[in-house]
């Protein structure tokens, strides 16, 4: 299965942990295709099928075409339409000489194009068929449009996030998109492991609901344990306070005072003396019943200086502080520079135009990194066609 | 290495894709026992260690203890302290029978132990060693205190979610360790897979930070790409309007008119008649222009009628949208409960108190479900310590 892997001087594999494995990826837009590019990071074969002459969906949201440029790299593209025997009959072979399947159409839609798992077995019992949803491929809801700000809607997660008298609100990026290719790349490789053992195939069935699920595990068990429904709490913490965001005169910053002990720490700072003496404030539990009227007189304080004076002081007491950080400064932020987690890759294919994106989310796993930019539409149409039939053996489809 | 597997009627593993492979965790709090957790699941033998008397710092969050409970299923618990010769030495001898090791100390903590990759990797040079952290073990950062309210202030989420003109939000559950989790299992796995190859162990390096920044990919590139910084838009699309959240006169909800043709449709309910007419709504363009004075009116007829109508008006019409649901309506949802995406797991063990959890983010992976519910403090001390001495061999630690 790794025929094609060698291992280098330190003994690892050159090539990474999936190299040897051919993934079919007909996926478009967020979840399938995120999915594909990690296994592409970890050395698989993607091979991203797209409809000739537009592709997929994502190449068009922009510029900049950030959807489609974080989500493609490690993949080769070919123009192959679905739509036609012939393009069917090009997916057919593809799959006889792969080992997973990725695909995040709606529930049915493969079906529609006869490459439904069932049809699919017959001809490759072993393959991994992956399926991406928003809500599953059975249930009610099976069939309801999957877009990221729905599924946030209907998890929970909406309600769980803002300020607690203000509107429910969407967490700022992606996140059921992100959690369900994770869970469906969890899955293919156990799915993988498993076919070493059985030499037989299966069909997975991700739903973006069913993993977003997981980010309310806390809050679910709470609900059902005590039949109380959590409340949204904003930036704070249930059970613990001053344990949230707060304003300095220029920017704000996170603190989390987490037990007693770093209470008489924050009140060792000169500014916050005076609450030593506050009767309300003395106990966890006080400051808990009395949280708003602690809060008002903290964030006064806070406000009359900058950010970096008070997480300085903070600091030095060893309680656990941040600045919320904007993306230009995360994106030059030296430990995250340090660290090099921040790639770059080319796009357009042959621009010269380096964009930086988030690396692999390991470090020092059996992964090829980078080895690919994000494809042009079709750029690797007759080099995929050639090696399945042979130079010459069929006109690139599209 | 899966010699306890068997495989059932339908040619599937019956004990999961991991069954053989067992997992030593020190881990603690969150991203490490969500990791080990989604191990379980899939089949491995997770031997939780625990400080004897004390255990997992989870355990005492609450009642209900819904951290402890929603991330400690399909494991054992053993007491063994690391702080002595005896407890490092049990450490050690169960990872030498082990094939891999989780760890989320704060970096140094496991040298202190004289348990790091260097000192283990020298008895077990198989051993593939994840070190969990909220910044990883390298870089500035890499000693701070990780919290994930922190990481989420950090990696620029935050920046990115809430109001354009309120506060910066933290997202409503832990992400940054959810998704931190997952990177790790992702690479433990490929790293199974990489020593099936190479007879060789890794260390891993997980940063919950390079995980979340995953979920800012495209705002990471849009930024770098263009030189602008992302603002934050709310619950908006940055380029599409109306799409976004709506208040009924019961309730919000989410709506997404994505192209012109969903406008059209949108227009021709009979409420909405009357934007047709005006000229500053008429192209997806003009609506991003005018999109204040556009919303204003779509709320102000929103807000007349109940959620329950409107969205049965855009369902009519193909435009996606759902209601915000609470926990209360998620835990209840008919979607959930026919797809079985909820669990339930006893705690504490022996108390016959069921409790319902979230379950695996996948269906019909070769995995064993919920084999056991999360265990007591040293539950499973004698049994660990028997099959490793043979009884009698060692009296339990703690």
């Amino acid at each position: 299965m790794v025929s094609s892997n060698t291992i280098d001087g330190s003994g690892a594999l050159k090539k990474g942990a999936l190299n040897g494995i051919r993934v079919v990826d007909v996926s478009r837009a967020l979840a399938g295709p995120f999915t594909t590019m990690l296994m592409g990071d970890l050395g698989a074969d993607v091979i991203k099928l797209e409809m000739p002459g537009t592709g997929d969906e994502s190449r068009y949201w922009g510029p900049p075409f950030a959807t489609y440029m974080s989500s493609n790299r490690n993949k080769r593209s070919a123009e192959v339409d679905l739509h036609t025997d012939e393009g069917r009959n090009i997916c057919l072979d593809l799959i006889r000489n792969a080992d997973v399947l990725v695909e995040n159409f709606r529930p049915g839609t493969m079906r529609r194009f006869k490459l439904d798992y069932e049809t699919v077995a017959k001809i490759k019992p072993d393959l991994i068929y992956c399926s991406i949803s928003a809500y599953g491929q059975t249930g009610p809801m099976s069939h309801r449009p999957g877009i990221d700000l729905m599924v946030q809607a209907v998890s929970g997660l909406m309600s769980q996030t803002g300020e607690p008298d203000g509107r429910a609100m969407k967490a700022g990026g992606p996140i059921a998109d992100i959690v369900g290719g994770f869970s469906a790349v969890v899955s293919i490789m156990a799915s993988l492991m498993e076919r070493r053992e059985t030499g037989r195939g299966r069909y997975i069935d991700i739903a973006m609901l069913d993993a977003l699920m997981m980010v309310l595990n806390q809050q679910i068990v709470t609900y059902t344990a005590t039949g109380k429904p959590y409340a949204r709490v904003g930036n704070a913490h249930p059970l613990m306070a001053p344990y949230e965001s707060f304003p300095a005169s220029d920017r704000e910053f996170v603190m989390a005072v987490t037990n007693e002990k770093a209470w008489k720490a924050f009140i060792s700072i000169p500014e916050f003396a005076h609450l030593d003496e506050v009767p309300e404030f003395k106990a966890q539990v006080d400051r808990n019943i009395n949280r708003v009227k602690m809060l008002e007189e903290i964030y006064r304080v806070f406000r009359a200086k900058p950010a970096e004076y008070w997480l300085a002081e903070l600091d030095k007491r060893g309680i656990p502080s941040e600045p919320i950080l904007t993306l230009p400064e995360v994106v030059s932020h030296p430990h995250i520079k340090e660290r090099g987690s921040l790639m770059e890759i080319e796009y357009p294919p042959g621009s010269g135009t380096r964009v930086v994106i988030p690396g692999m989310p390991w470090r020092d796993v059996a992964a090829p990194r980078i080895q690919r930019d994000p494809p042009g539409l079709g750029q690797h149409t007759r080099e995929v066609l050639e090696e399945l039939y042979g130079p010459g053996g069929i006109k690139a489809a599209g």
